[in-house]
C-alpha cells in the first residue's frame, strides 16, 4: 500500500525517530495523540491542541457514528471541517467503545450489534460499515475493526478473538478505499500469549496495512506484561512501517514503548487528568486539589512553552480547581497536553542523537522517584 | 479625588465618549465589564478575554474574600497577578452578594454579619472592611458599600435604606487609600423613586467619588422602569466623572443606557448564557441547543474577528452543546464577550461621529423584531 509515506530519520536501539506524511501534513514520530472522543479534545480550543506541538488528534468512531452520525459529518464538509482541526486525524474502530460502553452487545462473525448509550437505538458494526464511517470523516488514518479481547483470557478464547479480528481485518482491507495521504491500520491481538501475537503479526503482514497497531493491551494487565507483550510483538512487525501502541499510556509507559520500537500512542489519561485537577511533571503527577499547592506562588513549569504552565500559579490553579471552575479543566488539560507533547519532543531528539537510553534512564528515575504524599 | 483621570472625548446628546486611565491601563467608555467572579471569567482564559477587546474586569468581594481570602490574594502579589490579569480590575463590594448568597444575614448600622455559602463560617463586612478588602486585592476600581434595596421596596423602605447606603459611602470614603490610578466609586440607591435617587446622589457628590454608579436597577422593575429612573438620576451625576450602571445588562438595555449618559455596565449574562447554549447575535440570542442548528453550517458571525465566532459552524456548536462538553461553554462564552465588545466599540464609533441615534434605532429594530422560535 501506498496511502501513508513513512520514512525513517533515525534509529537507537530499537527506537526509530520518523516521519508520518498524511493528507493533512506531517507526523513526526514518536507522536502522542491527544484523544478527540466527541470531535473535541475536551476543554481546549484546536488552537490551544496545535500550541502543544501535538500534529494529529485521535476522534472515537463509536461516539461520532451515534452523535452526530456520520451522515451529518461528511455533508458539514467531514471531520476536519467539522471540529475545526486542520492537521492528521485518525480514528478508531468503535470495537473498544462498543465493548466499554453500549448495551445489549452481541458478537458474531458478521460483527457487532448493539444499543447506543445516548438514546438506546439499535446499531451495527461490521467491518465494511466501520471502513465506511470513517471514510465519510474524511480522516487521515483508519483503524481496522478488531475486537480488543478481555484481560485476562484463556488461551482458547484469545485465539478465537485473535483470528476473528484477523478476518475481519481482511474484510477491512478488501473495503478500505485507498487515497493517497489516507492509510489503513491493521491491530495485533493474541493477549499475552507470544506465538498468538506473532501468528497475528503474520495474518496483518499477509493482508498488508499502512501502519500496525498494538491492541489489547492497557487492559489492566500492569506495565511489566505489557512491556513483555512488547518485547514479544514489535520484532514480527514490518520495520518500515509505523508502530501504533493504542490506548497508552502514563508518561513512563510511553518512554518504555518506545525503547522498543513504538512510534505513535493515545490516551486519555492527560485530558481525563487534566479535569479531575491533576497535572503530569517530571516528578511525577501532582493532585492541584492538595492543601499544600494552595499558596505556592511557583507555575506548573516555567521551562515549557505553553501558558497553561508556564503563566499560573500553583496557588492559583489550586483555587480554580477548589472552585470548580471550567478554567481549571482548561488549564491543566492544557498543561498536561504540553507536557506529553514535550516529552516526545525530547524522546525524539534523544533518538536523533543517540542518547535514548541516557534521556529514557534519567526520565524513568525522577518520574519513579517516591513522593512524599501526592496525589 | 485625583485617582483616576477621565476625559471625555466626544458626546452625542447625553451619551459620552471617554477615556478612563487607571493604574493597570486606559478604559475606553462606553465600557462592558465581563464578569470574573472567582478570579475568572468563567470557562475563558485572560488571553481569550482580552482578545474580544475587554480592558476591564469585574470581580466579587464576596466570592474572593471566601475563597481563596484576601490574605492568600495579597501574600500571592495582588488579585492582577494572582489570576493573570494585567489590565484594570473593578471589585463590588459584595454587599449584593452577601444579600443573594449568604445565610443569616443581619444588617445593621455598622455593616452585615452573614455566613458563608461555601462553608458556614461566619463574616463580617463593614465599610471599612470592605475598602480593606479591595486594598488587599490591589485593584483599579474600589466599590463603596451599600445595600442594594430590594424591588418592589416601600417609599419608607427605600429611604432608610438609600440614607444607610449614604452613611456607609461616607465612612468608605474615609477609609479608602487614595493612590494614583485607584479610584472609589459611590453607588446611587432609591429604588425607583426619583427625589430618592436626586437625594442619594447629591449625598454622593457631597462626600466626593471617582465615579458614581447607579445600584438597585436590573433587580425585577424590568426595562421601562430602569430606563425612567436613570432619566432622573443621571442627570444629577458629576458630568465630568464616569457613569457606572451596576449588572446590566442585555444588550438592548446598554444601548438605551448609553442614549442616556451611561459609561460602564457588568454583567453576567452573556457569560452565563454562554454556558447555558445561548450566543447572542444582532438578530437576537439563539439556543444552539435548538435541532434547527444541527445542519447549519454557517459560523454565528463570520464578520466578528473573534475564533469563536467565525471558525466554527452553528452545526458544530449545537453538537457540542448537546454532548455537553466543556468546549460548547468556552466557544459560546468567548462569542458572547466579543459581541458585547462589539457593540461597545460600534457605540464608542456611534458617539465619535454623532450618528448615535441612527446607529441605536437600526440596532434596537434588528434585536427586537420579533423571532421565528428562539430561544
Amino acid at each position: 500500500m501506498t496511502g501513508l509515506e513513512f520514512s525513517i530519520l533515525a534509529t537507537d536501539g530499537a527506537a526509530r525517530r520518523g516521519k508520518l506524511t498524511t493528507a493533512h501534513g506531517v507526523i513526526d514520530t514518536p507522536a502522542f495523540m491527544p484523544v478527540g472522543t466527541a470531535a473535541t479534545v475536551k476543554a481546549l480550543t484546536p488552537d490551544q491542541v496545535a500550541q502543544t506541538g501535538a500534529q494529529v488528534v485521535l476522534c472515537n468512531t463509536y461516539h461520532l457514528m451515534l452523535r452526530p452520525g456520520a451522515d451529518r459529518i461528511e455533508a458539514l464538509g467531514g471531520l476536519h471541517r467539522f471540529m475545526n482541526w486542520p492537521g492528521p486525524i485518525l480514528t478508531d474502530s468503535g470495537g473498544f467503545q462498543v465493548m466499554s460502553l453500549a448495551s445489549l452487545r452481541k458478537i458474531d462473525e458478521e460483527g457487532v450489534t448493539f444499543r447506543s448509550h445516548v438514546d438506546g437505538s439499535a446499531h451495527a458494526l461490521t467491518p465494511e460499515r466501520c471502513m465506511q464511517l470513517q471514510h465519510q470523516f474524511g480522516v487521515d488514518i483508519t483503524m481496522a475493526l478488531d475486537e480488543c479481547t478481555p484481560f485476562p483470557a484463556t488461551r482458547e478464547d484469545a485465539t478465537k478473538s485473535m483470528r476473528l479480528s484477523m478476518r475481519w481485518a481482511k474484510r477491512c482491507k478488501a473495503a478500505f478505499v485507498p487515497r493517497p495521504g489516507h492509510g489503513l491500520f491493521g491491530i495485533v491481538q493474541g493477549s499475552t500469549f507470544a506465538d498468538l501475537r506473532a501468528e497475528s503479526a503474520a495474518a496483518l503482514r499477509e493482508i498488508g496495512f499502512d501502519g500496525y497497531a498494538v491492541g489489547g493491551l492497557a487492559v489492566g494487565e500492569g506495565q511489566e506484561q505489557m512491556l513483555a507483550t512488547l518485547d514479544v510483538t514489535v520484532p514480527h512487525l514490518p520495520a518500515d512501517r509505523p508502530h501504533y501502541l493504542m490506548g497508552v499510556g502514563k508518561p513512563d509507559d510511553i518512554v518504555e514503548a518506545v525503547l522498543r520500537g513504538i512510534d505513535m500512542f493515545d490516551c486519555v489519561l492527560p485530558t481525563r487528568s487534566g479535569r479531575n485537577g491533576q497535572a503530569f511533571t517530571r516528578q511525577g503527577a501532582l493532585n492541584l486539589r492538595n492543601a499544600r499547592h494552595a499558596t505556592d506562588p511557583a507555575p506548573l513549569d516555567p521551562l515549557m512553552d505553553c501558558p497553561a504552565s508556564r503563566d499560573y500559579s500553583r496557588a492559583y490553579l489550586h483555587h480554580l480547581v477548589k472552585a470548580n471552575e471550567i478554567l481549571a479543566s482548561v488549564l491543566l488539560t492544557w498543561h498536561n497536553i504540553a507536557f506529553y507533547q514535550t516529552l516526545m519532543r525530547d524522546l525524539r531528539s534523544a533518538i536523533e542523537s543517540g542518547r535514548l537510553n541516557e534521556f529514557a534512564a534519567r526520565f524513568l528515575e525522577d518520574y519513579r522517584r517516591p513522593k512524599a504524599e501526592e496525589p
